[in-house]
């Protein structure tokens, strides 16, 4: 695996390698750790965003393998990056990627980056151009650590859970990703991988978000591919209540609209439009004993309440936890690859 | 221990405990060294504020130790974090303590903190929420890398100093805790930490500060009765040469009013008139072959002048050294408790 | 070697010593990583100013070398560093370098800094104080990351790669050092690092700018001393294309003016005045089968053309990645010193 960034890479028997990689190594983690299978390999990371639960559970897992990772801040303690090819370079980024990418990859053994989207122009950031730019020019593995698009390793973790939540069956099970409110305009690479991972498991996905937050359509056709192809459905309502019941997961997350792009406090005003969009335990109870997920961070009070996040049905921590071990994952089968 | 917040947890046996392996491992680290006592630990340590002696002295203690430290910087490189149970987090904070403390102990072995006062109300600060929300929800051992009431690993390298500068016998000596003028308003944590240490080692303390500058009194009330515990006693006066005649130490510090807590500029307007109160030679010239002590950084020519500073009575670089063997110490005694 | 400031330290005979290590590691990198030469060992490195490629070559370094490296950001994560001696340090500094550099030393076993000019005043910055300053103080080996005036690590990088294009011999070839416009004002660190290289090589060095763009006459004279010694020369032009015309080596690099210190915005002014001087295909042509180099980041497109830097010619990547085994042999020579 060269590149690991929406996660789909490889397709379903990668993915089924992965997890079951991820539950061998949290199986009994110490085994793993006496063989120190990544000793001498360092992982570099650059942050071009906030990162709490990625950093430390990258850097945990890099360093409980016997490895190590350096973690670069670029515009922060490192230079701003440039990405667009052929740019005249006369304003604030300091380097272009081509050489960052190239560079790096003379002192690393695997590059991670999160590059979260640019929240100017939808389109634009569908492209996903910083991530897959460091991909072009990396002469060794590059692992997304969040980009516009996706985060394929909240997905890994997820699966993960999902997994564990269902005894390995998650198939058929109802998974409603639903759309919360927020006071900040987020991106979107969270529900489409949350909406990409359950689909792959077969589970029935319905999506629940006002009118005015549609996700980026070529994912929602691959979700749904990937949904037939593996006995599952995508659907769509603008009701969380309708989307809650009789659900086995509700996956709650704040996303921007696409009209909102640009638009200065347009995102966070049409979000307050939709400040019922807090997900309490009225709305878990429709369920059938359901299940609460999130990435984290995680506005309590404002995305969820405090009752349902701190109830035994939610499977947030269990989720986090489980970044380390499909990082570990990732990492080993990345370096092994590139071996 | 599962907590070392306040420097007091486990009373005087753990102090003489963590004292004995502190002197221990500085006496011949390599032995320590060898053995890699912390071989495949990771600490994670969550920095609100700047850091330099504890950022490096508590990475070098870990990693000479065998393991690891994970530094993360929330607001900088990391979401800023909402200490308060029940917030609706609608504001700057992006994740809440709860979540953090519970994921990063699934990645981490041990984790440190260094949460400042908030500086705009006393009594606010003397809950020390932050810290005190880090130990209630963590499932690993927390370690304070200094909170808004106590410095709890100055303390204990203090206390190894002070044992050093007196072959052990610390107790009966005269110990002057002196306030010093500065630009800033600053916290009141290690004066707190200063007090309660040489009263644990049966001091005679003296505190002297300009009226209007008393310390938090539970805290004063605490030293009290340690010292009188351990054949010590405390007192106060409001002048720096009374404070330093007969002193075997002279321990310098600059700290806020709690009348000017939230009320901007008074606290350095309320520090400038008393510009007199920096340390200088003709205050240590009062004492008995007086040994000065700062926790450092410290303002050149405003707490103290050069020429203390740059003499031999000066134990300040001792004291700093000192901070990483105290701190290995705590991280032997911690991760082992945790075992 | 307790201090590597100006990469002049140990006369040619240093050089030639550090020149063979880092070849030698370079051959065979896993007979020295499974050596750990330098297992245990830990230095510690103060970034006043961003950086990518040093921050990350170094740690790589150390950690393949068996050590690790702690990075300490004053005035970000860090206090801000105070420089001068008697300083009243009633500012915004919070600690002075005489602190910093004797506290650090008991933590770590080899300091570096990078500290770059401030550029306000050319002969004060030409003192390189800071730097100076933490290797008087401190009690372990000091190497610079770049300082105001020289950046020895990229200085011995550049030497490797020259021998490396010249099968060892660089010697007698044309070395042609070209100002190029930019956007901002830059310091004169590398140009006088890139200067005394290729002067000490014996190569002859022809440095080309516009009017005004003086380097620091006394580098300037120890230069053409080494060159003369070395049994090469240096020369002045201001044509890019007269420099360029026969050069086996073509350096190019922005650097401000003498004149523009603390001129506010007359640096980019005079820069802009000059944006004729881009290195392109037309210049590279006039060369002798000219080889490209640069030390990175580099503003494509300003400082060079994408043509030039994406063409076979290009050196840049060569010489960054030569920057970890250059400062893997300056890690082992200085540590081993230590000892």
């Amino acid at each position: 695996m060269q590149r690991y960034i929406s996660g789909l890479e490889g397709g379903p028997e990668a993915l089924n390698d992965l997890l079951r990689l991820a539950a061998a190594i949290k199986a009994d983690p110490e085994a793993t750790y006496r063989r120190k299978p990544l000793a001498g390999k360092i992982m570099g990371s650059i942050f071009l965003n906030p990162s709490l639960r990625t950093r430390a559970s990258m850097e945990a897992a890099m360093v409980r393998l016997g490895g190590h990772m350096i973690s670069l801040a670029p515009g922060g303690g490192s230079w701003g990056i440039e990405f667009e090819t052929g740019a005249v370079m006369d304003g604030n980024q300091a380097e272009h990627i081509i050489e960052a990418a190239r560079v790096l990859s003379g002192y690393v053994d695997l590059l991670g980056m999160r590059s979260f989207a640019g929240m100017q122009d939808f389109h634009l950031d569908m492209q996903d151009r910083a991530i897959q730019a460091l991909a072009d020019y990396a002469t060794v593995p590059v692992l997304s650590l969040e980009s516009a698009v996706y985060h394929p390793c909240q997905a890994l973790a997820d699966a993960l859970t999902l997994h564990e939540l269902f005894q390995g069956a998650p198939q058929g099970r109802r998974f409603a990703l639903v759309w919360a409110t927020h006071p900040r305009m987020c991106g979107v690479a969270v529900p489409h991988s949350a909406l990409l991972t359950a689909a792959r498991l077969g589970m029935e996905v319905v999506v629940a978000h006002p009118e005015g937050y549609d996700l980026h359509a070529p994912v929602v056709e691959a979700a749904r591919a990937l949904a037939h192809a593996a006995g599952g459905d995508v659907s769509f309502t603008d009701s969380m209540e309708q989307a809650c019941r009789g659900a086995h997961v509700v996956y709650a997350k704040a996303w921007g609209s696409p009209l909102d792009y640009g638009q200065g406090d347009a995102g966070p005003a049409r979000n307050r439009a939709h400040a019922a969009w807090t997900l309490g335990a009225h709305h878990m109870e429709q369920g059938d004993d359901a299940r609460f997920m999130h990435c984290l961070p995680v506005r309590r009070n404002v995305v969820v309440t405090d009752q349902v996040i701190d109830s035994p049905a939610s499977a947030v921590i269990q989720q986090a936890h489980n970044r380390m071990w499909a990082q570990m994952a990732l990492a080993i089968q990345m370096v092994d690859a590139a071996r």
